[in-house]
């Protein structure tokens, strides 16, 4: 029995990361970015957004739960990326979450309201998504969003319920969480974000000698089929690049 | 002194697996299939429902707790299977427990009500497998079925309740469950799954260099004589297949 | 000082067994058999009560909170043993302690009320002892029975309980418990039962290469002068047979 | 400046024990014996009482929270110790501390009440201490005691005062304690027995190749001038015997 | 695209330290230094306050919540530092928070009022910031704000306003943390002031044969290229001094 | 610059301690003494106390929160200390806090009230330091003193005032704290006495052969330059003796 079987492919637009998975991430698929602290991956995310507006053409939405849209801004530009400038074209969308949580006001465009509802936040970023036709999504960091929460334990529930409610958006996410000890297996904060989203990418570091290298690890990628070797990356100064063929030992 | 002894075996339809259990696994038994995330859990009970209607034409029942069905069917389309055609054919049934506790509208003939409860969802769950007349039924997962519990605790009894019913309606079952850290002993998120089970399949991965390999190890079977090895095992382009003669070193 | 001191032996019915404890566990003890899944603690159990009756004619009851009656005797057919027959002799007894825990009837001579109270409990086990002139006992498992205690941090006064009442009722009591990691030193759940039992039996795996070997250890057992080595035991298809000269190395 | 200092010794009754802390526990004071199961805590125990009265004629208190007084009479002959004999002549007291906690009337003539108070305890403990104006005093265990108070976090208190009073009754006593793991620093239940007593030997065991070998630590042991070193033991059909130049390893 | 990106770098004082961080801190971004007792933490951060104002004459604020003013300005005279000399000059502003906390009255010119409470704490850090036009802020330590909180879990909402606000203030601030064991991942008290900070640097301790030897890793610093290097470090008398070509082997 | 700076140093009565810390304690500092049971943490406080008096002239408080201060004197007298002359003659005062912690009547010159409260203990020691002129305290122990609180999460809160007050008084301070395995980086009970205290010195075994060896380490002393190296010691029939020369492997 044979089947007819094609999918369209999301660029992740990060050198040397979409030939690990037959070409990129599967569109409209949910993808948690985990790792310590300083690994990248709220630049694994920022870039994924970057890109896709500005090689791609694909809008993107990048919801901030732990820096202010203009602190992301600032930061990038050592990048050499002007977020502004694709902002004001309608391809890229911050919504800040940060200003209303530590009682400040926010300038931005898009922000959250003070009081958090799982319901009004989801209701929220898809009057976005749709106001400049998103096909990409990041939200940093699920921890921050738990944090939110009446009762952190909520997670789970809030977690089924976004996993279902992106797909329905019809956008590929990425979720960024903490992992406190990815060699001891504990690779997300709450130890259930891995199990309920549909891809894992796990960034973490090696000790060599005594310096600390960056590999990438693709645990999970439903709907692909991927490697699950090692692979050292490094942040340049101009974003993330893997290097596929490359050791980290 | 001879006792007659017979044993009906139900194949599992992944390559290679069979040989390594006496042919099969007992018939009307319980099988929990614990793994880390990734490691091919709800593949191998996709796959056990599938292969079993397909090639053996005997009906299954797929419980979805984690993944909407029509998400499930669309990403097994990527291993060549057609869901939807054994499903119209009255072979398999897919019964859709996601929409319904993130307050979506379910659009599938079977579907778990908003307000969970174990007796009504084994109810339901007796009910479908007679309208079909299945043989092999998979719940997917443990931990995505103790978290709709009231209390997480609740889960022991519930799983004797569940585990002595099953046995009642004549199915042979698969349970899947997260396992935290396998090679640390903790095969499972609660720490009981595995002593109110008959049988106890462990998918992990082990690192070879810098590459995570998977492997199986059956480290329960009752009534069948079984091997401890650790088996290497892949998730090809036409789901899981076990190489028993195969190293995972 | 000489001390006339003369104790019987209770044969364990397990081939290789008794050799390691002085020809048998001391009459009118009580033994604790823990280890994790798979490990062979229900078998154990089982061939002690079944070998018993059959070889020593020493009548036996087993109290099953865990597994039906029906399920374990189809199960142990798979050993060859025919406990309905030596049941029906009135040399076994088969509490049954799951069908009223999950609510369902049970078509059992002997089976637990729905309301669990030790008292009761212990009542009722002391009845069916005393009905078939019991010699032996089983009580599977000491988890099983904790989780019906309104408060799982009773089970310690309810061991000390157990342990007393069993020893006036004049049998020789084998209790199961689960062992989260014998070899990280946690060789039972609560981390109580191996000091208030005066025997101790730890079932364990050992990896060899790729392959999970058992062994066996006696960790105490009082009046008895033991070895406390690892000795391999292998589940063939009459039950456990243990090699008292074999390496598990 | 030179001060004039002697100091009683009280023989352990243990062969080759006493060699390692000048010649015997300093008088009047009070030793924590922990090991895990199996290691021998109530042998060393009931080897004080037994020995002091039969060799030094020093009469001695057994405090048994674990196993009633008869249980205890019963194993002890195995090592061909007579305890009835000399509580007959008024050299041994055992006072049954079980019977009541577990609702059966005790037939022992030292008894403790059903219902548990530390005051009540320590009143009734230096009752019989003065009626057979005991020497020596053992008290088995404290988990056991621990586990009788309303609150087990009460034990600190309990300890602290429990290690005043029996200074003050002029024995010399041994407490027993659980030690769930010595080789990892877990030398207590609680974690503060170590800390409120004032001398401490570890009783545990070390596998070589596949045997388990056990041996003895002192700790700790005041006004005492004590080696470090672990010392190879045995519990021998006439009791525990410490070879003070034998090698654990 | 090229995009002119100009950044401003803070000189940390600490010799050795700005070559890691292509010259110094990013200006009026927030660094994290965690370490166990004894690293020299707080050293770190009153030489970043004592070396801005009296090398690079930019005003700094120490608030210090575990010693007084008094004690810490005599204990860095064993560094050959001066602060009431560049106190009296308004380049130096100590913050007692301290004296009001455990019930004494404060001589100093700063410090906190005795009821605590996040906002009066930033707001007063505010007022002494704007009054000496400080360019560097220290406060010493986050566990120690944590303690005053009435909930120590408040502690991640403190971190996320604190992070904000302190942006808004323009100051380049140093948060000291304690590192229960960083070598086992375990980096920061809460496990979360790492994932808040935009900058971590980590002072810790490696034993080389029987000495332990200092260490400095930066973990993380934003719009910096940075080494993953250890680098070893002193404290001299002349305060901390880092090595960027020596080796901690 | 040039800071004239000279800081008077008190002598610990260890032979071999002053060499490692330029002399001996900084003047009115608080040093915490960690180790595990049986290092010898009571033994050190003593020494401080006993040698700065008898060999200095400089009179010390002892308060005991362990044993009674009659207790302590008669073990002493094992190292030939005579602590009851060196009161007499007003050098030294021991401080019972144990007699009204167990309900027995005090026969000391110096005890705590019955009813505890952390603002009433300094008082008292601050009178009996003013009474005698103490310029050296010992408070044995952290542990003992935290479980006279309502709650020993109070521990922290405490710690603070008592460093802070203790300054005031002017002495040079030795607190004992329980280490439950500082080679695994837990060097408190509370985790969190070594952050608040200005010097910490671990009393620690390390295992040779089968022998447990005692060591020493400085792991923190401010105004003092002191080596990280760890020194062999024992507890001879004189006291603690620090072999600075001496190798612990």
């Amino acid at each position: 029995m044979t089947l007819e079987y094609k999918m369209k492919r999301i660029k992740s637009g990060i050198p040397g990361f979409d030939d690990l998975i037959q070409g990129g991430f599967p569109e409209n698929t949910t993808v948690l970015v985990a790792g310590g602290t300083g690994t990248g991956k709220t630049t694994f995310g920022l870039q994924f957004i970057y890109k896709g507006a500005e090689e791609y053409g694909e809008p993107g939405v990048f919801v901030t739960l732990e820096e202010r849209a203009k602190d992301i801004r600032r930061e990038v530009k050592s990048f050499g990326w002007d977020f502004k400038a694709l902002e004001n074209k309608g391809l890229i969308a911050i919504i800040d979450g940060v200003s209303s949580a530590v009682g400040l006001p926010s300038e931005e465009k898009f922000a959250l309201e003070e009081k958090f509802n799982i319901d009004n936040f989801l209701r929220y970023i898809y009057r976005v998504v749709k106001s400049i036709n998103a096909k990409r999504l990041v939200i940093d960091s699920i921890p921050s969003l738990a944090f939110r929460l009446e009762d952190e334990r909520q997670i789970r529930e809030v977690l089924l319920k976004l996993n279902t409610i992106l797909l329905e958006m019809g956008v590929t996410t990425i979720l960024t969480t903490e992992a406190p000890d990815p060699q001891a297996g504990k690779i997300s904060r709450y130890g259930i974000e891995e199990y309920i989203s549909r891809g894992l990418v796990l960034l973490d570091l090696q000790e060599r000698n005594i310096e600390l290298k960056r590999y990438l690890l693709i645990r999970k990628m439903r709907e692909t089929k991927h490697s699950m070797r090692k692979y050292p990356f490094e942040i340049t100064n101009t974003g993330i690049v893997v290097y596929p063929s490359g050791e980290i030992y």
